[in-house]
Order: structure tokens, then C-alpha cells, then sequence
């Protein structure tokens, strides 16, 4: 097989990519960049993904970011696997509308309690953002919760490549201040998802 | 053809998913919502689609929302088209890449200057929100300038529905307070784009 580097870090979204590599059963080279001491801006790291974050996954064709794109890409090169419904459009655009949701509102909604800099430079601003915090993250519980249903993954009988980013994210949500108690079928989720061998790897060895 | 019926409002990010119905020579019905009347809250739509939120398409199989969703999905229901590299991975993948991008981080960051109570409740923070977006939509576009390079399209010779998202979200770049002089190649893109009788069509339909 090709050579791929995987670029992690810990407590990051890029957890929910590894976890997917592991589960396809793909060979690749772990590098772990140390967010406290600003890894992910240096010199080295920026010619390597300029945006300065995780996950980047580089393979001989060029180096790929954004989760929603590598779970995708992991789930296409592993066909055998079976990560996603890759032969029937709508059901892998079913897939696709929930891990861009986690992407492009419940990532961002989490994002403002401790990244509130990216959106306003007044101290003031950021601190009513990271109050709102536990609000806009038990909305996106909320829906999450109709949509996942009676699961038990989040395309119903069949675990895809949503199920590791949904694990990832509803890891943070005790912490945002969302109530678990509330959401019985994410909890139940999350529950089944630490069990998975894949799951238990890849957090041994992100957060370790 | 199935029946389809997509759900838009001007002025919105809908534009990329119209733009690319029409490219692929897709049938459907159009409906438009006044969001100036919050019809986008109303028991009717949000029945429909209840993030209140456009774009959402409707088909037999179930209803879709998410911009990179429903472009990977219209390029593989209208393969003829060639609106994606559909027979290979990585350029799939470089795709989608471009596409969460502009969900995730650019159309974000815009919609900081008039959805800031999304995340904050104090009026001083929403204002202080406001004030950063000439600033972010910026970084954003120097970015863009970048990986869109000579061009002529995101994917370079080719073109996708992944220009469809660019077009719409340069499209606000001026009013953001982006010194689009800065960004020739953006700023060639959308008037080469601007072109498309594709655009043309959905730009006359949704703004009129």
C-alpha cells in the first residue's frame, strides 16, 4: 500500500479520522503535534497543511483536510471495508448531510468556548460566547437526537463513517455544558462506539 | 425523472446547490422562501426541513439539506454531467475538501456579521462579532486566492459544483468588507462563472 502520514492531536476532531483509518484497516504513520506548544503553527507543519490544523492525512497524491472529506476518502479507498453506502447516491448523501452538519454547526457551535478569537478580538465578546456555549450545543443534542433514533448507528442498521465524527463530537458535549441525561440514544451511542476496538486504538493513541 | 422540489430564498448559499440543479440539467420544482417574513420557521417548512434553514431538496427518497451534501449528490444522480471526478478518490476527495471549507470555515465566518446571536446574546458581542468580518472574510479569501491558483476552475481544468459554492460565497466578499482588487484570480472566477448560463438562470430565478 501506499505511504500515508496521519497529523492528530489530542482532544481534537481529527479523532474521529483516526479512529476511520483504523476501522478501514489502513497502515499509516501517526505524527501527534502538541497543540499547548503551538505545533500546528510552525514553519514545518504550515508547508505541510497552510491552515494550520488537524486532521491532515498525506498520501502520495498530496495531503487532504477536513473531516468530512477524509471520512469520505478513508470509506472510497476501503471499499471492502464497508464505511459507507458507496453505491447508492442518496444514502451517501444521507451519510454526507450529517457529517457536514457536525462540520459547519456543531463543531463551530463547540469552537466558541475556547476559539472565540477567531470570531471577535473583544474580551468581553468572547466571554458571551463561551456562555451561549451550553445553549447552541443542547439545540444541536436535540436534533441529533431525533436523527440518530433508535440507531443504533446513524444510518440506521449500518455503521458508516458518521459514527466515528458523531462519537467525537458527543465526547465534548458534557463539557459544553449539555445535560447527557437528555439525549438517552447519543449517550447509548457513545457507549456502543467505545467499545469498538478501532475506537479504544485510536484514542490509546491520540490521547496518550 | 423522479420528482424533486428544492427549496431556496435569496441572497442565500442555496445559490450553489440551484446553480448546480441547473448544470445538471435537473428537473424540479422551485420554491422560494421569504426569510424577510421568517417563512423558513414556519409549521410548513419545518416539517419540511427542521433546521429552518435552505437549501433542502426534496425527493421521493427523503428530504436533503447540507450545500456539500446535496453537490456530491447531484453530481452522482447526473453522472453525465461531469460535475465531479467521480472515478477517482483523491480528486473526489480534493473536491470535497473545497466544499467543507466554504461550509465550515468561509460561509461562517460571513455569517458573523448578521447571525451573530446565533452565539452570543449580548448585543455588544454581536457587534463586536460584526466588526471582525472584513478581517476573517479576508484570511478566507487569501486562502481561496491560493488554492484556486491559475485556475480556470477550483479543480483546475476541470470544472465542478465545487465553483458553484465558490461563485456564491465570493459574491459576498465585497459587502464583507474584502478588498477583492487583492484577489485577481477570485475575482476572475466569478466573472467567469457570472457567464454561465447555468448561473444566469438560477441567479434570474432566486433574486428576482
Amino acid at each position: 500500500m501506499e505511504r500515508w502520514t496521519f497529523y492528530t492531536a489530542a482532544g481534537t476532531c481529527a479523532l474521529a479520522t483516526h479512529i476511520a483509518l483504523h476501522e478501514a484497516g489502513a497502515t499509516f504513520e501517526l505524527v501527534k503535534l502538541d497543540l499547548g506548544a503551538q505545533q500546528q503553527q510552525s514553519a514545518d507543519y504550515l508547508a505541510i497543511n497552510p491552515k494550520g490544523r488537524v486532521p491532515a492525512l498525506r498520501t502520495p497524491q498530496g495531503v487532504l483536510t477536513e473531516t468530512p472529506a477524509l471520512l469520505a476518502f478513508i470509506a472510497q479507498r476501503f471499499p471492502e471495508a464497508g464505511l459507507a453506502p458507496l453505491d447508492n447516491a442518496f444514502a451517501f448523501a444521507r451519510l454526507q448531510e450529517f457529517t457536514s452538519y457536525l462540520a459547519s454547526t456543531v463543531h463551530v457551535a463547540h469552537a466558541h468556548k475556547r476559539r472565540g478569537a477567531r470570531w471577535a478580538d473583544d474580551a468581553a465578546a468572547i466571554e458571551a460566547m463561551r456562555l451561549k456555549v451550553p445553549q447552541t450545543m443542547t439545540a444541536c443534542a436535540s436534533l441529533l437526537e431525533i436523527q440518530l433514533g433508535a440507531g443504533p448507528w446513524v444510518l440506521g442498521e449500518r455503521y458508516s463513517v458518521a459514527d466515528a465524527y458523531l462519537f467525537t463530537l458527543t465526547g465534548w458535549m458534557d463539557g459544553d455544558g449539555v445535560d447527557m441525561a437528555r439525549f438517552p440514544s447519543l449517550q447509548a451511542h457513545h457507549e456502543r462506539m467505545a467499545r469498538r476496538p478501532a475506537v479504544q486504538r485510536a484514542l490509546a493513541e491520540a490521547e496518550s
